[in-house]
């Protein structure tokens, strides 16, 4: 291992070709944000746009702004943006919702494209809504559908031709290993099942090669890696050979083929908009598009490399200035294994995790004893690695997590 | 009927108690806002709110927001608040998600609440997406569920003991009238139904007694009388009676009755908390709180009476000044029998519309042929009443509306 350095991050990144990108984003003073897969950082067009929408569009053009600023275009023009990041063309995806509501949308058309089996394969440590918005499907369709939960070495044995539908989460956003996506959809398709792929944690996160992998159904989060905003919406994706072939259930106006034409009776859409339930909240999502022209400038190939790159010296400098201070690395080391995030499990992460708050390093805790990092790259330099590294050595060192007042649960979301 | 002049109803907003809301609110000069039950006007203190929001709670205290700016509590707080203007209590309503996929979560719960029973009372009229939501769902259940589809003076008919819920808004889209909540809500509960009432175009409107009148679940939108902001998140309402009676089937991390636990399986929260689904657009959330804000300091008394001589006003101008040009009044006369709005039918009404707007009146067209003009008492003027119907007499005497711009439709949403 190299005598690492705080000059040596200096160096990476007067090399770094995506170091510019840093100036496009809010960061307050000080503090090093390894939080960006919960909640991206702002933009600093997003002040502008917001502005925007709030005193032009909505304040002066009112509701002529649906035509006039293109809000009744907005879900399918943002689709098509996030299309663009994560290997889907255009007119496959929308912006709309929530992560959990469009998961209930394409298991629901899963379901019913498969209806003579009974088998949904998902992770049972999997990211909690995803298995309760299936738990939530299934008791109410009430046909004997049953979740047959596995865990990572065990997907691909689980897929067998009782399997309806594969519900899988990318990267994992505990540990952040990352799932081979061509090799389960494969499996899945050999076995004559669907695939629904939860890009939360991997979108804007690495490259994603939807077609490529032959996808049918996928869904994932404007505001971690995206840089959307607080709760901006989600998105859906629907491989175009499956568009028309099943209803999903959710079927608002904005999911009719005639929506203004005021009809009694129900008629699906038989494209993407067939995906759309009601009204977007359009403030924020017209800021999500903020986060998306800019992720939209970024070579993807740059940004997975300088991704791993700034986790592999996280994970060199923890395991080299830290090492006796009982953290276990929970995250794949191998590249190929693990998406944008580092993960270690430590008996007193939560009064750790707090303790580096206190300090300005902002990562998060998950229950019961997972202490999480995020590396942005657009915004996350090489330096915050050794500098964070640094106020956490610290923090062991003299024993700061012991304060009282950073065992309180709750403190931490 | 007396001769009406301008300085009759000058003379009006001098004397109006509400006049001084006019101020709160942002009106594109010389615009005659008369669509503001489609989307309300600006809050002039929604910019601020927005800005602080992205720059202050987003960009500078970034995931801390969640406990720090109580973005964790949002729905909850801004439900309260929407409980005080609909006749609600404490811990009964959130703000969150859309009109339809609340209504989709209330009639699944109704339906579950009434398992022996097939039918569901509906408006056939009624504004598509509650019929569209309802037929999804039922398709999607599969069990023989029958929408019994009635009009205003066949509902109470129509309530019958193989009912399960009767969905209903309360105020019609197209025509306004107002249907007797108490009345039907108590057919409902003799014969053992169950009652939603979609409050879209009465919440804000009119004074609303849910409580009073025992119904047993409600929802509406944010952005129109509440003047929350183009597609604010809507409004749900459960009645205390009913919370964790039954399931609502987008059951969602927020529903769970530990969110943070972050458990395998599902647990439902039993209070108004199981109502959510997922993380709500927290921008969009926050200014709808602007409107209700002001909602909250008016009298909703002193609102309808206004809302029904602004109204009762403009019938009889039209009336006076445009009677022999073919419009017919499709609103109810009475002020027991309608809403805070007055729809006419025209043949040529689309290019009428579309001339009044390049007058500057907006109001909206509604297929086949109504026009369509709200009135919101907080920011519209006696005299702009006197001054719409000028400006529909010259167009009407001039015949304004044959220009061939004006017969494009798709213009006016």
């Amino acid at each position: 291992m190299p005598e690492y350095s705080r000059d040596f991050f200096l160096n990476l990144d007067s090399q770094d070709s995506l170091a510019p990108f840093r100036a496009e984003f809010h960061l307050p003073e000080g503090l090093i944000y390894l939080d960006g897969n919960s909640l991206g950082a702002m933009p600093k067009s997003a002040k502008a746009r917001a502005l925007d929408v709030v005193e032009r569009e909505w304040g002066e053009d009112l509701i002529t702004s649906w035509n006039k600023n293109g809000w009744f275009h907005l879900a399918e023009k943002l689709g098509d943006k996030i299309a663009g990041l994560i290997g889907a063309g255009p007119g496959e995806v929308m912006a709309c919702d929530t992560t959990g509501l469009n998961l209930y949308k394409l298991l629901s058309m899963a379901l019913d494209m498969r209806p003579d089996r009974k088998g949904i394969v998902m992770e049972g440590s999997n990211f909690p809504t995803d298995n309760y918005m299936a738990q939530g499907l299934i008791g109410q369709l009430g046909r004997g559908h049953e979740i047959r939960f596995a865990e990572k070495e065990g997907i691909l044995d689980a897929i067998t031709k009782d399997v309806a539908v594969v519900s899988l989460t990318q990267v994992h956003y505990k540990t952040g290993h990352l799932l081979d996506m061509k090799a389960i959809t494969d499996k899945a398709h050999a076995v004559g099942a669907l695939v629904i792929w939860d890009l939360c944690h991997s979108a804007g996160a690495l490259p994603i090669d939807l077609n490529g992998c032959e996808a049918d159904f996928a869904l994932g989060c404007g505001y971690k890696y995206l840089n959307g905003g607080p709760g901006a919406p989600a998105f859906i994706y629907v491989a175009k050979r499956h568009q028309g072939q099943a209803r999903q259930p959710l079927t608002g106006w904005w999911s009719h083929a005639a929506p203004f034409a005021f009809e009694r009776d129900y008629r699906p859409a038989d494209n993407i908009w067939q995906t759309l339930t009601g009204t977007q909240p359009i403030l924020s999502l017209s800021v999500l598009e903020c986060g998306l022209d800019i992720m939209g400038r970024a070579d993807m190939a740059e940004l997975r490399e300088k991704s791993l790159n700034l986790s592999s010296y996280f994970i060199d400098l923890v395991e080299e200035h830290c090492g006796g201070y009982g953290f276990t690395l929970a995250t794949p080391r191998e590249w190929d294994d693990r998406g944008s995030q580092v993960s270690f499990t430590h008996e007193h992460g939560l009064a750790i995790m707090q303790a580096l708050i206190a300090d300005k390093v902002v990562g998060d805790f998950r229950a019961p004893d997972i202490v999480r990092f995020g590396f942005t790259p657009l915004y996350t330099r090489y330096v915050d690695v050794w500098d964070a590294v640094s106020r956490l050595k610290n923090i062991m060192e003299q024993e700061l997590w012991r304060n009282p007042e950073f065992a309180k649960a709750g403190a931490v979301t």
